[in-house]
Formats: C-alpha cells, sequence, structure tokens
C-alpha cells in the first residue's frame, strides 16, 4: 500500500552501511547489516517495555549506557528472544568477530534482531559473513540496509530529507521496519535515523522521547511492545551546526523536520500493515487531556470490530461509539460528542444525527484512507492515532508466518 | 463447537417466561421475551462498565436500585445503545404498555436488548406483542428463553442442577447468549441465572460479583465491555432453606454449585466464541499474587499473534512468551518460568527446554480443547482464563454482521 514514489536517500558523512544475504532465510535476500559510524557520533536508543526483551535489546542498553557505539549489527530472520544465556553467548561469539575485524571493544557495539521467537540464531553463519560485510561499507548503502531488515513488511521504509537552516545544510536520513498491525504486542518495530547535526547526547535523547511520542507511540501502545523493538538516532556531528547554538527559530525548523520525517516512517508502518486494505487516521479534537485523547483513539483503532467494519466498508458507527465507551475516558456524557466519517456527521447530541444517511458513509468508506474524526468539546487539545483495518490477509499472514520451517 | 448434550432445564416456582417473533430480524426467529417474577423474589444485577451505556443498561441500573423487579423485558436484534433520549423514551413507550397489560410500576421493570447499535429499537412491534408473550408465560419457557436472546451465536447456552442441601432440594437454572470473540469491547454478554434458595439482597449481591469474577470475568475483561452487557441472579425465595441459617460446609455446597454454572455458561460462551475453531484454557499456576495472574493470562489470551498461531495449529510458542512480557507483570527476570503446551514443557530457564520437539507440539494442537500451562514458581495461586483462536470466519462474521440491513 506505500505509494511509491523514487525518494532520494542522502548519505551522510560518517556513516558506512554495508548488508548481505547470510542465510537467515532459505530463499536469498538481504538479512544481515553492519553500521559504522564516526567516533564522533552520539547516539540515542530508546527500547521495548516488554519485560521478554531479547539479549539483543539486553546488550544494546548496556552498550548504550556503558560504551561509546562505533558498530551496529543488525539482522532479520530470527529475533533471538526467548533464548536467555544461549542468546547472550550467541551474541558474544559473533560480536567477538566484530571485535577482531574492526579492532572495537564489545560495548562499543549495539545488537539488533527480528524475527521468530524462541530459536537459536545462525552465529556461525554471522561470522562468516563479517569479513565480506566489512568490505562493503559505504555511506551511500541505506536502500539496501533498509531492505535487510525486513520481516513480512512488503515493501521497504525510508525518509531523507535536507533542511536550510540559517544558510546551513542539515541533512536527516531514516529507515524503518515494522509490518505487524498496529496493536500491542504485534511484530518488531526498528528504526535508525541519522542527522549531521551537532547535539548533545541529553538533547538528542529529549528530541528523540518527543518525536517517538509522536509518531512511532501514535502506532503502538507505549509500554506495551515486541521482545526487540528499538529505535535509534544518530548524530554524526559533521556539521558546523550546533543545535544548541540555534535561535528558538531555527530550533523548531529542526525539531519540526525530525518530527515529520518520524511521522512519514509511522505512516509507512500502518500502510504496509498486515493484510491491511485502508490507512486510517483517527482525530481527536477539542479535547482537554491529550493523555485522554490518546487513550480514546487507541481503544478505537485496537477495536477488532471497528477494524473488521472498516474492511467490510461498512458505517457500523455504533462500534465506534462502544470503542470509545471502552477508553479508559473520565467522560460519561456523550451529548457533547460528535463522531464524523471524513467530513460527514454521523452521531451529535448523544444520538445519531438526523441528516446522516448510510449511503454517503458507505461511498465514503470506499476511499483508501479513512478519516474517523471524533470531536469531544471539552477542551483545546487534539491527538491523532494512526491504525490499519483486519482482513483475512492479517490471518493468512500471521497464520502462516512459520510455514518456511 | 458447542457439545451436544440434552441438559434438562428445571423450572422454578416463581418465574414464568414467555418468548415471540417481533419482528426485529428480516427472518422469523424468537428475538422478545417477558419474564414475570414473584413478588416475593430478590434480583441482583451486574452491568457493562462501558461509558457509553445503552438506555437499556440506564433503566435497569436505575430500576434495581429504587424498584422491586416483577418483570423483565429482553429483546435481541437491536442493542437501542447509542440512541439516547429517543432509546429512553422508545423504552418507556413500550413499558407503558407492559404497565397497563400487568398493573406494574414502570420502576418494577427492567430491560435489556442485544443486537446492532445505533438504530432505533422498533418499538411498535414490542408494543403489539406483549399481550400475546403475556397469554404464553409459562415456568417451562426457558429453552425458547434461551434461544430469544442469540444474536451471532451458533447455539443457545444453558445450565441447570439440583442440589441436595441438608435433605432440601435447591434449583438453579441459567442461560447465557455472547458469541462475541473473547476479548475487550467485543459483543453482547446478557446472562440470567435463578435459584430458589432464600437469602438477602446484599448476600445475593456478593455472591453475584464473586462468581462472575471467576467466570464471565475471565473471559472478557473487567471495566471493558459491551454497551449493554448485563448479568442477573435472581432468587425466588421458594426454597424453605434459607442461605443465611446454612453451616459453612452447606454454605460452600450451594456457592460451588452456582459458580460452577457460571463457569460452564461462560465456558459455552467460549465454544460458541465467532469463527472459533479451539477452546483454549490459559492456566498461570504457582503465582504470588491473583490480580498479575489474570493479567498474564489476559495478555496472552488476546495476542492476536497467539491466537493466529493456535488457529494455524502452529506450536510458535514465543508469541506466548512475548505476551507474557507484554502483561503489567513485575516479574523482570523470567528463569523461573515454563510454559507448556498440555503437558508438554517448552520453556523453562529463560529458554526453550532441550527435550522439547516441535513435532509433538504440533500434533498436540491437533486437538479442539487446548491448555497453555504457564507456570511462575513466584506463589501459590492459580488462575484460568478461557479464550479462543482467531480465524478467517471471525473476519467473516465481523465484516457482514449487518448485511441484513
Amino acid at each position: 500500500m506505500v505509494k511509491k514514489k523514487v525518494i532520494k536517500l542522502h548519505s551522510l558523512e560518517g556513516i558506512k552501511l554495508s548488508s548481505i544475504y547470510s542465510g537467515m532465510y532459505p530463499k536469498k535476500r538481504l538479512d544481515l547489516s553492519i553500521i559504522e559510524l564516526d567516533e564522533k557520533s552520539i547516539v540515542s536508543g530508546v527500547f521495548t517495555k516488554n519485560k521478554a526483551k531479547s539479549p539483543s535489546v539486553i546488550i544494546s542498553e548496556k552498550h548504550l549506557k556503558s560504551g561509546k557505539p562505533r558498530y551496529l549489527i543488525i539482522n532479520s530472520g530470527n529475533a533471538n528472544a526467548g533464548t536467555g544465556i544461549d542468546g547472550i553467548k550467541d551474541i558474544e561469539k559473533y560480536c567477538k568477530k566484530l571485535e577482531k575485524e574492526f579492532s572495537c571493544n564489545f560495548k562499543d557495539i549495539l545488537v539488533f534482531s527480528t524475527g521468530v521467537i524462541g530459536e537459536r540464531i545462525k552465529k556461525d553463519n554471522i561470522i562468516k559473513a563479517i569479513p565480506k560485510l566489512k568490505k562493503g561499507l559505504d555511506k551511500e548503502n541505506w536502500v539496501n540496509f533498509s531492505k535487510s531488515i525486513l520481516t513480512t513488511d512488503t515493501k521497504n521504509k525510508t525518509s531523507s530529507k535536507r533542511l536550510n537552516i540559517n544558510g546551513e545544510i542539515i541533512t536527516i536520513t531514516g529507515v524503518a521496519k515494522g509490518s505487524g498491525m498496529i496493536h500491542p504486542n504485534m511484530a518488531t518495530m526498528l528504526s535508525f535515523v541519522a542527522t549531521d547535526i551537532k547535539i548533545s547526547k541529553t538533547l538528542l535523547n529529549s528530541i528523540h522521547k518527543k518525536v517517538i511520542d509522536k509518531s512511532y507511540n501514535m502506532i503502538t501502545v507505549d509500554g506495551d511492545t515486541s521482545t526487540n523493538d528499538s529505535s535509534i538516532l544518530i548524530s554524526t556531528a559533521k556539521s558546523k551546526l550546533s543545535y544548541e547554538k540555534l535561535n528558538d527559530k531555527d530550533k523548531k525548523i529542526f525539531y519540526n523536520g525530525i518530527e515529520s520525517l518520524y511521522i512519514e516512517l509511522a505512516k509507512y508502518i500502518i500502510r504496509d500493515g498486515e493484510g491491511a486494505t485502508k490507512f486510517i487516521s483517527i482525530n481527536i479534537n477539542k479535547i482537554k487531556d491529550k493523555k485522554q485523547g490518546k487513550s480514546i483513539g487507541m481503544s478505537v483503532a485496537n477495536s477488532l470490530l471497528v477494524k473488521t467494519a472498516l474492511f467490510a466498508e461498512d458505517p457500523n458507527w455504533g462500534r465506534i461509539l462502544s470503542a470509545i465507551g471502552n477508553s479508559d475516558t473520565s467522560i460519561k456524557d456523550f451529548s457533547n460528542i460528535e463522531i464524523y466519517l471524513g467530513k460527514i456527521l454521523i452521531f451529535k447530541n448523544n444520538k445519531m444525527y438526523e441528516k446522516y444517511t448510510e449511503k454517503s458513509a458507505a461511498k465514503y468508506l470506499k476511499n483508501k484512507d479513512i478519516e474517523i474524526n471524533i470531536v469531544i468539546n471539552n477542551g483545546k487539545e487534539r491527538v491523532t492515532v494512526w491504525t490499519s483495518d483486519l482482513s483475512y490477509e492479517y490471518i493468512k499472514i500471521n497464520a502462516e508466518y512459520r510455514t518456511w520451517h
């Protein structure tokens, strides 16, 4: 469902990438990558809150605290999760090879995996591939990298932009994967974004968390994710421009640039949702409290009844109403709430709007992009949550995901 | 999926029922019922926590507090939800007819509806049917009643038993409907159970809440339900036996009898889950805290990845592990947790058990009844949650639910 447009991915000085087929899948495809960072790089990481964390996540979190990341190794095809001490040992073994090849320290390596849970990773394949990966390192390899991290995704997800800030050009380039339906505890989400602006680790962390709250956390409920979810934001610090020295207006230009890139990647994940036939934006308007807005939006977005009705292009709006009532909103009187499909007013004054016709709503639902607009009328905040519908294809993909074993 | 067995439904003195086709559905079937209670009856009600409550629920809750229920009127085919003040007025109109026919007061009537949300109820059909329903009142009509409340259910759900307590025979008879998948905000659940034991309203309420926590709340997350969910427990007070006067052992016999009847009805709902091909029991064993046990069980039960894997008979146990990690358990170290499919040990010491073979697990998953046994090993409590798998058929049912409009 991702619209085909040729996106030029701007490379960044100080970041080299290399991808290869290492044999994680029976069918030949890119499945293993290394990223080499310049030593001045600053790295920020946000990881899954799932308590059954993958050994990869445990090690990356630890190394981000104690080390200074120079090498990232990323594989698809196996999540190395539910593997306990064996999983840790496997990582240590293939990182030994990285240490040797690149004369680096284990604590300067970050590790990422996505794929089937509960099976040992083919560490020997990785070890064997590392020298070849080393030879392939090049700053222009972003697209191959974006392809190597895919699992059930049907499209690679990339975004890249250049911002003119005070006469200087700032580059932001990112890739992501994740194709599970938009629901807690679905498929792994990985995201790697880099910029060349100079910035302190503290500020980079703070911007990273803020943009995730506007993007990935609006498609997967925060704190309720897969065993391997990871988001990495890198500053190469190669630009002359220092974020700290910018005036407020220029800081805003940079922030808006990075936020819109994260939202773009998040939307690509939804558009490529497993079996998705619809892209659904749920806007909660005129609400007092953003947190409640998100709760209402997520309750609608996660309702299987709403999702199946949208797949069927059936304007069964009562299911939207019921989902709002199931959120942990403190609103008990629904008489100020309005529900729209696109611009079509359906529900007002606690009942169906008298001029509403099912025919017009059914026609609107033929679109691929659907907006559900919910107006709460008790404040000034606004929240958007994105989701997809639930189709036969979703069941098929998830019932057959392991058939290649 | 409900096993065919002929269940004798014991009638109770003091309860008469009557069911009819009133035209709620285009196709002829029972869709409207009245229950008449003896004036000495005691009634306990537990209702949905959805904030978009149906007018039926609003009125029944109010009348249970202020009135002394004598008449229950129950329809399927229309939930009378999302109808606001119009929905209230419609109920008032058809209850006027009830008041007149039975010389009763509005505040002594309880109202229940299940079906499509957001559409006005055919009140004239109900008004027209009431005199006919009156003629049909009979204490033997439980089975017809159980059929009249069904929506997407494929089977009626009934249970009935007689207990010998201290030489006296106590009868308990109940019916339920609900066929939405076992997940928050799914289809409406209705339950009506009656017994002849004498009991105070306070104690009846307390027993009612306790058995719901062991049955219906183990299949639908409490506080997160449809607009119309209602559970009614009636005492006709026709027996000589008074619950308050029983010794502890006899109290226990009565409590166990009623609890097992509720669990039986709850299990029928799961077995008749929309599109269900498997009946799944998730046992959380040796846990310190029941609330955490339920959270873990529900996280596994509600995981679409687990549900689709079970539908595919694929022992993708990593998805179970990930779902445990997504619950709000405080457990961070998984090294004491064991996961079994039936009696087959899969996960122990934080990794796959060395003697586990996928072949044996795949064979086990061919069964219709599946047990997932999770041993936490930090306490002595035990919790069971029941669920079904997620099939193509579920999508079909929910995408096509309104096609008769």
